[in-house]
């Protein structure tokens, strides 16, 4: 009975989260927007926004349909698909590119409202930016909890597939999510630090004027390029690693034959997560003249609460459902615990709170050559301790879960610790995307003149919003690891379904060592077409704002306003256009290497850029994420302060740090999860005409 | 009959490697070395490089003595490793230590005979520089080959062992050549940049004098970097790759069932290459007025008639002994090549001759930041081709050997692959050599006030040495990937000699995939630690040279001579003393990680850190190469030329590459090797007491 009311309960559960989220997006919504200035610079900032998001689905629906075409074909002329795959990988692209939406539209709004309320107050400012953060939040599980609960009840109760099958489908789906997130990280990251670089390097660097000041022809694109890149594409992304972390569970509990319970966990947990969640949001409020400590604690304390209630409902659930297997519970709690610790050192490492950073600030006195070398080595040795969290980690999710005895049962467990690191990612999410909105917030307020009380409390604002952000991508690489890993794995299950033989994963193979080497190098090569884009795209930004200061009389002056709307057409054009060849790079790669390697080539090869886009994206977030901080703390007044030599420095770490830890770094993460799923939807080609016979 | 001869034969190639050698060892020597400035100059670099070296050998002899304990008692009290580990422990570092030493001999008596020649001529200098390079390349393989088949001739005709147990027993010596290697390459490599940098940092950008300029107190310093860390360091290493190749090879052709013959066909093919390179070397000589493409010419006539003659031989041996396996012949070929390609890619991205190095000097309009970013993506996207390369040399190699039908067949065709890539070390050496020997040639006829026409000669000479560089870093590379390999591949064979059922490679296996992790972040980590050791170093530089240029008088005027010994012992003392740590990381790593997750954890991290570890070194070498070009290509009077703010920003960019390059980079390729080495080594300690009682 409890079996087939559960599914159901998941799905009420979705929908409170999505009512709830409603309910903040009005109540937002409804806030005042302040003076006619702030008004109308949100205005520019939404419409900019709006404008390249609908351009961006327009473009990715072309390729949606051509996909969909495909998989169509393949599904009715070969039994290599089932005919459910096309319209998952419909829906899972939809319902990602619509939590990039929706989270994006509230962030438009709340930006001027941030702005707004903190006029009034920190609190207000707090409770504005954070509610609008909720949104996204819950906005993102709710969806993802929604696509897999519908998909599934679909499946068991309409066409009533037995559970094997249903994961089987329901593990396709996933490509749909992570290729809309791909294009959502990459063309906004592109765009966001296209305008953001560019906006410095004529600004700041040539022309001396401060960040965001209103006569600089970019600094809209550059409020707009935190909406689509730091909300829309985190939204995106966030909604493919929590729907992929689920249903990759649940493909390894068929593997493991818990059959319908062992599937019905991590969909639950998901939906305890929720609720935990929701009530994790009452938590989130300070008083006034709180200082930045008591800000931070006041998120903090939303988010631990969260994860108390979270553990303790995973608590029930597994000895209610697993009894005989109720030390998974260890799996839930260790990718939790994961996920904080790593969002811990993200921190340290980035935090101008801790020594590396301060350090790094230090480098400075020698020049922007030591600053990026020591940056760089900052970031390289930062790996060390996620890798060994995420060891630890498989180790006791997987020997809690029986892998001793059960080598498919530990593997479960693994994938349990993925579910329960993004278990509570309502929360998170809402943590780390309410940083963009106050981040616009300030900008709002430069540009709109506002007294200097208000920018000194929304930087508050932003500030924490960097060191939230810093647990929140801690949170996006971890899950990415784990989950990825799970579903490489669910990839070798598909396998052996299909064919028994074919496998040799043993790493002196060769096919799996060229696979390896090929994954190591694919985090790399996708990196430096994104950093690449990137530049390229800032110099057409340097070219244009350099011609708008030269050519419109007076705007130096702030007598004549400058074209804002040909800087957000440029970075709109130009990420649109930029974004294409690394999304194909991930799609491509696992049928070709599929096509030449077999099988075993492919598993080598997502075996590579997991472990290596790990490491590579860590690296590059962390290096980023301290350059940035290690500029802010030599403009709080330390070695020289603002417009020293040191400052100088500082600022070429944090331009270096940009499309690192905006662009290339965090789509790595996708990535790597990107070209498991391709991997899974095309398995059964593969296992058909792959490894040209030789292997 | 054949076979007995054969191991005699090949000692006899080596002797008259050696012969060689000391022949042209002391043609150079009989050269004249200039005027009274220049011998006191050479003799400052000389007394600097030779103080280094020997407080490096005591430093390392204490480590050795050590280990050399620690493997004797595990000889004497337990059966994990036999009685002749130890001692072949120690002749494998003394060896490799010696190469660098009699490398770094050679070139500190060549640089100022080669200015000396370069008065006279440019055919004049070319030929006394690649003579001092070929002492070193000729040393390197004679030595290795001497090493090798001595022990050979003394475990077969003195202890009567059978062949199994003679490679086994060989295998474990590597670990001596390794970690002296990393100890010279890390050492050497953070000498030569902390002088180079700190030289640069306040010599250059605070100061505005120009390089080597004889007021810098680090100018002594930055050029006994270049023998210590140009020369020895890489006489160390590929001495370590050399012997490495072979002596994998062999044990993969007794796991491969081929016994004596196949062990001999490595060390035939070595002794081949040995003569090819002796003939090759009578090839390189140029007219006077020649060009630097004719310069080029000439030493790439020498290279390619090496490797023709170097593949034919090889085919007579293999068609000769091996005539069921003929076909093992392209396993030769395919190593010959693919060295030959991932050199010529190495040119292309680094060398101002060729599109993206040109386009990066471009990057320098925008500022240092924009060089920054666009270097460290051409670095990233300049590994795809190299992998694709490794990847179709393992697909040729592996099943021209039979590989379809036998994996160990395949495997051992992998080795000969590595052994043919290095089979014509002896030239390739020679020619990548000579480069440090030209730059240490113009700093002494820059810091002699020799006529322009002699620097402009030798910058010449070392503007080719670049390009050579570039290639000899390709072969590096390149081999030290196929040898890890080899090297992988024979630790399996050993475990699987030691107990049949614990080995478990799938990549599902939570120990492999634990490994991969930390394989792949250790090259990082070691990155890190060898970029913040140059980092430390150069800062105290930094500090002792703006100390002389403040306290003593007359110094810039010319008039007081600086205290150039002062800044060659602080590179001296900080080098010895940062070389430590990440020398630790590379031996302890493996023991750690085989103690907690056993055999096959120890099998995926050497997988994680080749991958991942050939990627970045990739990365590191054409990031830093392409730099430094840029750099010399706007010096050329591109983009502003010197002096420019685009030469300002290309300066940074190559500061940042200078520990990219000469440091980490080719570090790794030693680290990767030294932990499959180590492993060996512990193996049967980590069969026995590995994996917690869990993995």
């Amino acid at each position: 009975m409890f079996e087939n009311v559960a599914p159901f309960a998941v799905l009420i559960c979705a929908l409170l989260a999505l009512a709830f989220s409603c309910y903040n997006f009005f109540s937002v919504k409804n806030k005042p927007e302040g003076t006619d200035t702030m008004k109308s610079i949100g205005e520019k900032i939404r419409k900019g926004a709006m404008a390249y998001l609908k351009r961006q689905y327009k473009t990715v629906g072309v390729f949606f349909a051509v996909m969909f075409v495909i998989l169509l074909a393949l599904a009715l002329f070969t039994n290599a698909l089932t005919i459910y795959v096309p319209f998952a990988f419909l829906s899972g692209g939809f319902f990602s590119g619509l939590s990039g939406f929706i989270g994006m539209k509230i962030a438009t709004y709340a930006n001027t409202r941030t702005a707004n309320g903190a006029r009034e107050g920190l609190n207000k400012g707090l409770k504005i930016a954070f509610a609008s953060g909720s949104v996204m939040g819950l906005t993102v599980v709710g969806l993802g909890l929604f696509d897999i609960s519908v998909w599934f009840i679909l499946l068991k109760y309409v066409f009533h597939l037995d559970i094997d099958k249903i994961m089987a489908a329901m593990l396709t789906f996933g490509m749909g999510a992570s290729s809309m997130a791909l294009f959502a990280r990459v063309g906004g990251g592109i765009f966001t630090k296209a305008a953001d670089v560019g906006a410095d390097l004529v600004g700041k660097v040539e022309a001396g004027i401060p960040e965001d000041d209103p006569r600089n022809p970019a600094c809209i694109a550059d409020n707009v390029g935190d909406n689509v890149g730091d909300v829309a594409g985190m939204g995106a992304d966030l909604y493919e690693s929590y729907v992929g972390s689920v249903i990759s569970c649940g493909a390894l509990a068929t593997a493991a034959g818990l059959g319908f319970k062992g599937v019905l966990v991590p969909m639950l947990i998901a939906a305890i997560g929720i609720i935990a969640s929701i009530i994790g949001t009452f938590f989130v409020s300070t008083k006034e003249g709180a200082d930045q400590k008591s800000l931070l604690g006041s998120l903090r304390r939303g988010t631990y609460i969260s994860s108390i209630l979270s553990a303790i409902g995973a608590a029930a659930l597994i000895f209610t459902l697993l009894p005989e297997n109720s030390n998974v519970f260890w799996a839930v709690i260790s990718g939790l615990l994961a996920g904080v610790l790593i969002g811990f050192f993200t921190e340290y490492y980035t935090s101008d709170s801790y020594k590396p950073t301060r350090k790094l600030s230090g480098s400075s006195e020698t020049g922007s050559a030591t600053i990026i070398i020591d940056g760089i080595a900052l970031g390289m040795q930062s790996t060390a301790i996620p890798v060994i969290i995420i060891g630890i980690s498989i180790i006791v999710s997987f020997f809690a879960s029986g892998g001793s005895s059960s080598f498919a049962h530990g593997l479960y467990g693994v994938g349990l610790s993925a579910v329960g690191m993004l278990s509570t990612l309502g929360i998170t999410l809402a943590t780390d995307a309410y940083g963009p909105v106050a981040d616009n917030a300030g900008g709002i307020a430069e540009m709109s003149g506002l007294p200097e009380v208000v920018r000194e409390r929304t930087d508050a604002l932003d500030s924490l919003g960097n060191t939230t952000a810093a647990t929140g991508k801690g949170f996006a690489i971890g899950s990415a690891a784990l989950t990825a890993l799970a579903l490489i794995v669910s990839y070798t299950d598909k396998i052996e379904g299909l064919n028994k033989d074919i496998l040799n994963l043993s790493i002196t193979n060769p096919a799996v060592l060229i696979g390896l080497f090929i994954g190591a190098m694919l985090p790399f090569l996708f990196s430096a077409m994104t950093m690449k884009a990137v530049g390229r795209a800032a110099q057409k930004i340097v070219i244009e704002v350099r011609r708008q200061f030269k050519e419109i009389k007076g705007l130096m002056q702030g007598k004549a306003e400058a074209d804002y709307e040909k800087c957000v057409d440029i970075c709109t054009k130009s990420s649109l256009a930029e974004m294409i060849l690394p999304a194909a790079l991930g799609i491509i790669s696992p049928i070709v290497v599929g096509l030449v390697l077999g099988v075993n080539g492919v598993v080598g090869m997502l075996a590579g850029a997991l472990i290596c886009g790990f490491v590579l994206a860590i690296m590059m977030a962390n290096s980023g994420g301290s350059w940035d901080n290690a500029k802010k703390y030599i403009e709080a007044g330390n070695f020289g302060g603002k417009g020293s030599e040191n400052h100088k420095a500082a600022v070429v770490g944090d331009t270096v740090g940009d499309p690192f830890k905006d662009t290339s770094g965090p789509s790595v993460n996708i990535l790597i999860k990107l070209l498991s799923m391709v991997s899974i939807v095309f398995a059964a080609i593969v296992v058909q005409y792959g490894g040209l016979g030789l292997f």
